[in-house]
């Protein structure tokens, strides 16, 4: 099966809608996405190639998210099975809000005009504020993530400040940190903050062991150590904490935002 | 008005979608996402919270993506509008696949079971060859953002590493490059791969003054000077670019994809 999602915008909102959609079914599904199509002539050019693909194959479908009437209606005619991923729920939402539907209003991954894009700041916050970088920092900070090295701090900082706006700085603990009692000092006055990672020894073993092969750093004996290490601080030190392993940072950044009671700072 | 995105998973796709729904009005709305809700007491947890605000305001609506009909149904029965994002699409699909929808086979944002994420490999390379840090590994990029210094590159990067598994190096172009003719030689035999970005110069000007106010940098007739020569040399060496001004993260990224026909490696 081919889905095309189609866009006059970026075509985020058909992909992620149309792949959830989708991962209901157990079949195979190759995608593509055609952002930006804003003229009659390129609906009409996609017509025509959907139009042709299905002289071979019944296995095709298009979800959409367009505006224009005009264009919605060029795609709606393509040979196959077309859907309007807004169709269907904008008239209740418009009776329920007492409002009209304005087209011309959906931009919804463009940028909000006038409005500056702190996602930015943030993103360069957690780049200058990687690994326990800057921590004269911490104090801006509205988390700052814990863990041994490869457990998963630097993905899901970036992704709190891309997708959230939320300022993440994230603090490698190393074997140093196990030798005196308690938490590192520059973390103690920033302890509300903190936010723990953990991940199953095994695993991280893989993971520095695709890094630096046969190392210490790597061995399966010290992977165990950081990790029952670790996760007897954050246990003393009631820091909130979760395993990495099974999750995506889709996930792990959801259930921070979620526990850490934390609100994006992006509309 | 209010609204709450509840979902059994990351609530992603109900963020996502609801939002792309909720742009179409000219109305204020707070959003507030209820993620992971997995059990019966949690939906009649969150039913009472809302049943009780219900009765302060009528403002208040429910977007909704859970698989569980138990744990849907005590959601539906809350004194609100609420709307089930897959509800109106799934049997059209279903027909048209002619396969049934399974409800747990969902998990749009979670890990594949068994699939590596080369999302995590293409961040790290994104890291380790932000501001042309390390041109050796310029063999292995799938594109290579040029720019000048703040004209968005390494957001991109991260954004096309996190969002699609590309691995995208970035290379900045300074002053050093414009005065030999054509490209940098550590740039010419990776032609194919190259995308530039651009900025208009009032713009840079404002950024680069928020980052090192006062400076020859910041001035505006650096920035005026470094943007002109840039996009000469783009036109030059006929290089692909595009003006990154008006347009998020988002949008650049997505121009970017479908400009250099980059195909997605996550799935």
């Amino acid at each position: 099966m081919k889905v095309y999602f189609v866009s006059d915008g970026t075509a985020i909102t058909a992909e992620v809608f149309g792949s959830a959609m989708l991962s209901f079914f157990d079949v195979a599904v190759e995608t593509k996405s055609v952002p930006f199509l804003a003229t009659k002539d390129q609906a009409e050019g996609l017509k025509h190639q959907i139009n042709e693909e299905m002289k071979n194959t019944t296995g095709l479908m298009v979800f959409y998210t367009i505006s224009d009437a005009n264009i919605r209606n060029i795609i709606e005619s393509c040979d196959c099975h077309c859907y309007n991923l807004f169709g269907d729920l904008l008239s209740p939402i418009e009776q329920a809000l007492g409002v009209k539907a304005q087209p011309t209003a959906q931009k919804a991954h463009g940028m909000k005009e006038g409005v500056y894009d702190g996602r930015m700041d943030a993103v360069n916050y957690a780049l200058a504020n990687d690994d326990g970088a800057s921590v004269k920092n911490f104090a801006e900070a509205d988390i700052i993530l814990l863990g041994v090295s490869r457990s998963g701090k630097t993905p899901t900082s970036l992704y709190l400040a891309m997708q959230y706006g939320i300022k993440a700085a994230n603090y490698p603990i190393t074997e140093d940190d196990f030798s005196a009692p308690g938490l590192p000092r520059v973390l103690k006055e920033h302890k509300k903050k903190l936010y723990g990672l953990t991940i199953d020894a095994q695993r991280l073993h893989e993971i520095r062991t695709g890094r630096m092969a046969a190392s210490k750093y790597a061995s399966s004996r010290q992977c165990r150590y950081e990790v029952d290490e670790v996760e007897s601080l954050y246990r003393q030190e009631r820091i909130p904490f979760l395993n990495s392993t099974k999750l995506s940072v889709e996930e792990i950044s959801t259930k921070v935002m979620a526990e850490m009671n934390l609100v994006r700072h992006r509309q």
